[in-house]
């Protein structure tokens, strides 16, 4: 319980506020023998790095990991891994005048009331820092899934209006514009409709998409832990997520069974799908074609706009967050949505394995070097 | 893990096929003296019973439950609440044809990949009957919320395309049609619209909404089992649920800042929010204002309409799914979605119990009966 | 949480009482194709039946165990397996006149604090019935082990000071004698002995050890799921266990390190150890040696000799227990404590097919057929 | 899962090698507005540090902790609470010649085989220095049992054959001697033993007593979670445990129920017991008197005695353990001892707050504050 906790074979728990020492995670899980080192996991933790853009926050965010236990040689051990990454450049000061007001669209309030005080400093534990410990973790689960021959990846569909039609997703894209889209000109759209709300003292949200790719047939557990709910849960547990849908999501609710229902057919001895309303996933268990997964970003709720709102002695104020922030945060989050999405694919992958007695029986007498 | 338990404190295990002998469900940490019968839980089944309208499948369910531990003169005692509901009305025969081939929209095909055969009886566990053991023990959980004054109401909000504006809800409705809609307007309109589908042997889907008064602020657990997060995997977790939103869910992707945020004021020297976008939750925890939620349930995979589809020995066949199907199902699964939501919000605000210093010394150091 | 589930990937969970109306498990996670029909179960059902000689309770329990779900055709599904068995013969007024009082030894006491009141019925949930849930899902776990060639054997070690030295063992009369202990002549005495104890209206305790054979090294998780301390609480978690042993056990404590060390050699190129003080566990993990516990029982509580005690209206009393009571629980315990260590073995040979990742990619890669 | 997380509303994560980067722990569940500096946590980490007799290795542990995470303004802040140990002083080349040979006594060859490898210097995730994680989470859970006037105590009760009769208890002289016995002439002839142990270049065992005052009863979940189980699972996962015993343990076995059994009488309209055979514990819940736990540490396996052991590539060797090890590691595992203990409690009693309806009641209906 407690809320930290995430899987259950292949478990991450985090740790960390904006304004402590530093934030972490520590994996346990992790198979013994993969190859692992610093910089798969730095990789991940750039990619959802601010100030790389006039919309990121200016913050200078090292955010340099280090593993702190877990690997041997390169390769981890089968023990738990633990992460670190100090926190820097905190300037607490910039959120002193913050300590007795509740922010409105924060989780000011709500931890307040929970905990009876809250650390007020730059969100604490509800800062988006927060999502470094997933996402050094999802580094890992991504590298167990790409021995697999798994591909999770995500991109931003829209940013606020701006929402580019799968017609023109040109995937090769993705990285080569600062809103990980996966069309070069709908970005240029985002971008000035960013400069817009930036003018306005206000901020954006958006939608992120997330597809896998390699995924064999038979993954997530029926009733409670399918597939679709246990990734629901992942991607509603990140901070701004509002909504989350499987393939077709919202829109099924408009159609008929004969369009929704996906056909199969046989294409060089193996079952296939004409459609993919399902969006891969059938009872709660995947289908083996292609993940689809959405989520609504919220806008951010820091603006520097003036909104009413009200003290912890009961007053009513009026405040204008100054800080440094992002008007969106969309961009940063795709890698967030990748890291969750890629640890329920590898714990949900390693609970499937004792399925079938069949898998059992072949794993532990056919190995004979492990009946000494 | 294995798929079959929800909750932690308060924690339920469901089990049983359509064809088996039964359906039912243990209900582990339900709280000693909560007075508990069966007509209580009966009530709820009741509202899941099909054979209510022409929209609805034609065969007799008793569905009668049967409170087989957990209770004494009365009341609840601490201990397991096992119920059991027997399965009646089985034809297998229906279903013998089906044996072979993968239905399209089913978990067929993947229940299949899965565990390497299925039992094919009228969709085994992966039928609507599974959750009779969900409603069951939701019954129990509202039970809880009632003595605590906290209210769960889910409605149909859509049919197809057939939407109540929410200017339109008329809630005293609800229970005065076919559909849980708060309309009757609206329910009329559905109910033409249902002809048409049936009389061209197909099926269609819906919105349920789902709301909560009464949750006091500061119910969720920070990061992973967020408040949003558990109910999400909670509804997805329901067999047809595609979708689940948390307030003004997918929209916020279009919305700014300045308009998602809900202002505090203060009112009664309480603390308030002039809007709730949020849908009652900040940061993955309660805020004390109305929780709404909003799923998308996908139309019936089962059609009488000839279909494509394969076999297990990779033929190609057509088939026409002949047994007795709902058009809808959505009308049967508001209830089923009331007690999720309702079995979520019970474990979480055991949970919350022990998150502050002083409760606990509260509830230790004061009790002196509980220190002889 | 809640108390009555057992183990992650192997899951149980048991509810009833002695006097409600049944007694039962759900068994989730059991790997489909697993041939298991009522008689597997009835037969482990049958071994702690009472009944069956002048030391054991003159009730007849029937104990006829019904599978209500999971199975299909002769072969477990994947799906959980519900297990029932329905009380007979409960006279319950025998108890009616213990409804106020706390019975030493007894949790009457301790169950009434914990929850205010308590089903005063036989012991309610406290009841040596209750193992029959642990037995039954025992059953299960026994067949996938035997399917892995893995066998576990209880026996009765000492009933009071009637003590069976190793030397003595005679394995093949464990089954020969109605106290299931490995010497017939032994049996014999201790029949003496507990004649004695009867005339003084009085009960024993006595010691039951286990062996498990069969298990391949590797298995139990480091630190806190080591393979010793999970069948720690799995023997523990039994009524009447008061203390749990491995290997040489208490015995560690006088010994030298240079004795206590089991050498390893080699023999037939494998690594075998020249003895076994560790019982086969080394680090929490199995070394592919035999595993040897031992578990403490304590006398029963249920004595008819006048015994002093109170009332929950806090009057001092005389009580003698009437009912129908077992002088000695121990040769019931047997199947029991072989039932919780094969839920144990069980469980943990699930969690182990993740340790390595070499092992995941031969799982996921080289069965092309899941990879459809 | 996966071995490195205990407990469920107040669950730690460990991490750590001896000869990796450092060793932490995570604690998430920790209530708010518990004062909480690194000292108190430093007092606990100090009483396991070696070097402080010459029974003790001579390694020069600082073993500083640094709190991460999870306080603010020197109060818990409901988050989780991060703590780091650098490892120091770390001769790696002392155990090289130990990667390809397997201790006798040692998990290096049952590592091996679940792993594929492992980590040789030092032990790695086995070595004693695993244990600081432990010690440090259980300075907080030892905190919040300060905080209900709960008090667990540790002391060695026998080393070796020098083992102390109840009658000779002094309490007071437990942190007068470096063996932490309640006796200092015991303590002087333990290390008169010791000394020869040492000349032989040998090592030996003990004994440790655990007791627990000012538990209130009720505490404990039924059937699986039972207090005594919970506590046998937390004691029996430290390293060199191989035996656990609750009350008077494994001579229930010998004992008669009249004896056996603790008569209740009442004592300043109070339920009392005359006798506590029980050690406070009665159907897995605890009774309201003193807890009384015993485990059996087994001798230090690195002796520096030639002994007989393989190597991973299957050649029988000789060997001679150098390094720097404790003959006896029972003194410093006292602290061990109390730190798994007060974790278990503070997690057992947190889950018992939501037994019963009418304090769940009370908890949410009386505090109006938490009503807005």
């Amino acid at each position: 319980m407690s809320g930290s906790t995430f899987g259950n074979l292949f478990r991450i728990t985090t740790w960390g506020e904006s304004h402590g020492k530093g934030i972490g995670v520590v994996i346990d899980g992790c198979p013994a023998g993969l190859p692992l080192c610093e910089s798969d996991i730095q990789e991940y933790l750039d990619r959802r790095k601010p100030g790389q853009g006039k919309f990121t926050t200016k913050r200078q965010e090292g955010d340099l990991v280090e593993i702190l236990s877990g690997t041997f040689e390169g390769k981890t051990t089968g023990t738990p891994i633990s992460l670190l990454v100090r926190n820097q450049d905190q300037r607490s000061k910039d959120y002193g005048n913050l300590a007795s007001l509740y922010r409105p669209g924060h989780a000011d309030y709500t931890f307040s009331e929970k905990y009876g005080f809250r650390d007020y400093r730059g969100g604490g534990r509800t800062s988006g820092r927060e999502t470094i410990g997933r996402v050094a973790a999802g580094a890992i689960a991504s590298a167990i899934l790409k021995q697999l021959h798994i591909t999770v990846t995500a991109y931003t569909k829209a940013i606020g209006p701006i929402q580019i039609p799968e017609a023109d997703y040109h995937m090769d894209e993705i990285r080569t514009n600062p809103f990980s889209m996966p069309n070069n000109s709908y970005a240029k759209k985002a971008s000035d409709y960013l400069e817009q709300v930036l003018e306005q003292q206000d901020s954006c949200g958006g939608i992120i998409e997330c597809t896998v790719e390699g995924l064999p047939a038979g993954i997530g557990e029926p009733v409670f832990d399918k597939l679709d709910a246990t990734l629901a849960k992942a991607l509603m547990s990140i901070g701004a997520v509002k909504a989350v849908e499987i393939g077709d999501g919202f829109s099924v609710a408009t159609s008929l069974g004969s369009q929704n229902n996906d056909s199969f057919f046989i294409k060089d001895e193996s079952i296939c799908k004409r459609t993919n309303h399902a969006g891969g996933i059938l009872g709660g268990i995947s289908d083996g074609s292609k993940l689809i997964l959405r989520t609504a970003i919220k806008p951010t709720p820091s603006i520097s706009q003036v909104q009413h709102t009200v003290t912890n002695s009961l007053e009513e104020v009026e405040v204008s967050i100054k800080g440094r922030h992002d008007p969106i945060i969309v961009p940063r989050a795709v890698v967030v949505i990748e890291a969750m999405t890629a640890l329920t694919l590898v714990d949900l992958l390693f609970q499937n394995m004792s399925s079938q007695l069949v898998s059992i029986k072949k794993f532990y007498m056919e190995d004979t070097k492990k009946n000494v």
